[in-house]
């Protein structure tokens, strides 16, 4: 009975390391070498090519290498049967929340225009705080985070998502309340799950909606943004300037329009990264617990999508 | 009776709208309209012109129109017997630690880096945070505030003031521990008060201990930092950038060697504004104190300087 790994893209051996050292018997194999894939019990995803879960007969357990599992969502040939767990790491999160509230100052206080400034050796004073209040849509782990922090910092805050939330510690609207929801923020951050409900959410109709020149921060995934809707709202003033750290392509082709756009900003994905050193001990528990049968930590709603 | 203004430098109508709501009859005179010397009990004092005050033989208080008092007690004329009251504002200290918040963070996430990628069309997610601790040097009502909302944020933080301070919230050092704190942090942010004591306090001395790379904000006052001697820090290694909102001469000449030097972001002072309808209602309320006979408030102890 054996963990495998199957992660193309990325860089592993992080994760070796760790496993290595916690629990040095662990029967592990990584992709594209598994020698027996019916003994393979778990496996950890990142990326996968599409089907391949089929080839483990035996399989028990489901792990995303990282917070979302949209990646693992969007492959309908696995097995509804299947229990599939996600990464939650306070790291993820202080990381996810700094990068948002950099963007959230930036755009209060005006760091753009000082920059400009100092470029022509202007001394101009007038004027320098946006008044801001920030839309924060998804308010699962990483969105109530931001919601905390940036209310801790004074600022005002506003949340949206899915289903009604009494007692929540913020304002809050749900569902169809978008309209309302969007006329209350003038900054508006991106933290959805992925979802076929969420997929393309940011488009011209929600734009149109909001106060005009919001400022848009997209740190979810590339695939919530319609990417020519938000090229279309920048020029017609709908929204004032967007900070995007994801894409539909990553990385970003070269003849993007976004790279040269005069009011968007962007990040190669690094807002928030998974790290190894908190992820891999998950892995590992859960992997145990499965073989104890015992409740899996973190696990997913499929229905849901998180 | 009277309270008289003098800020030759500054538009007062702002103060005197919310002087008109809150007190009608107030009996008030703008420098340097000044019918009655000999009435004035109370001035409210920004840069004013040195030795002035002794114009008013029957003042009993004098109120810095910020939170600072630097400008008052860099008058040696002024009689030492009359009380010297600061504005503490809580949206001052607001805006003063969301502006230090954004250059951490500005920093801590290589905000310059990604904003020359851009310009590049280059996608690099290598190493995107880089690891800080942050030295605040001044502990009050600013600093402590700053402090405090770095840490909640989840960054390390440690603090340097002149007194020692047991069960302070923070790691904490004091007076000749500077070499040490020093060697804490890799972030230094000066929020001092102005005093003999701290005038040039950042010189080419402290820059030398620092640990190599540090980067500095400067948020408290210009006369802290020996201009020349932070250039040569930034050539010899010693400090990797700086973040100004002060400066010796505002505003800063087009000829200063800071507006193009490409380690050095400036800000017109703008880290933090004082808001008069936050402070002109402390004004009047320790004016009504002193014609009472009433404890003042945010009175300012001469010899501390703060």
């Amino acid at each position: 009975m054996s963990l495998a790994i199957i992660s193309p893209s990325r860089d592993v051996s992080p994760w070796l390391e760790i496993f290595k050292k916690e629990v040095p018997d662990l029967p592990l194999s990584i992709y594209p070498d598994i020698p027996h894939p019916d003994e393979v019990e778990a496996v950890m995803l990142w990326q996968h090519p599409k089907g391949i879960i089929n080839e483990y007969p035996n399989l028990k357990l489901i792990c995303s290498m990282g917070a979302g599992v949209d990646h693992i969502l969007g492959d309908e040939t696995i097995p509804t049967h299947i229990p599939i767990t996600r990464i939650v790491d306070p790291r993820l999160t202080f990381s996810m929340t700094n990068y948002v509230t950099m963007g959230v100052l930036n755009y209060h206080r005006k760091w753009n225009r000082f920059q400009a400034q100092q470029q022509k050796k202007l001394w101009d004073m007038k004027a320098p705080e946006a008044e801001v209040k920030i839309g924060v849509m998804g308010v699962g782990e990483l969105g109530g985070d931001v919601l905390d922090k940036l209310s801790y910092l004074g600022l005002e805050v506003v949340g949206y998502g899915n289903s009604p939330k009494p007692d929540f510690d913020y304002p809050y609207y749900y569902g169809d309340q978008l309209e309302a929801f969007l006329q209350e923020c003038n900054v508006l951050v991106c933290l959805l799950p992925l979802t076929a409900d969420t997929r393309g959410f940011l488009n011209i109709r929600l734009f149109e909606k909001c106060k005009q020149g919001t400022y848009l921060i997209n740190v979810a995934r590339g695939k919530h943004l319609v990417e020519e809707d938000l090229i279309e709202a920048l020029d017609k003033g709908y929204l004032s300037g967007a900070l995007l750290d994801v894409f539909h392509k990553e990385p970003l082709p070269e003849s993007h329009p976004f790279w040269a756009h005069p009011q968007v900003e962007i990040t190669p994905h690094i807002a928030s990264i998974t790290n190894p050193s908190a992820a891999a001990p998950q892995i590992l528990e859960n992997y145990r617990r499965m073989q104890a049968g015992e409740e899996l930590m973190n696990k997913i709603n499929r229905n849901k999508g998180y």
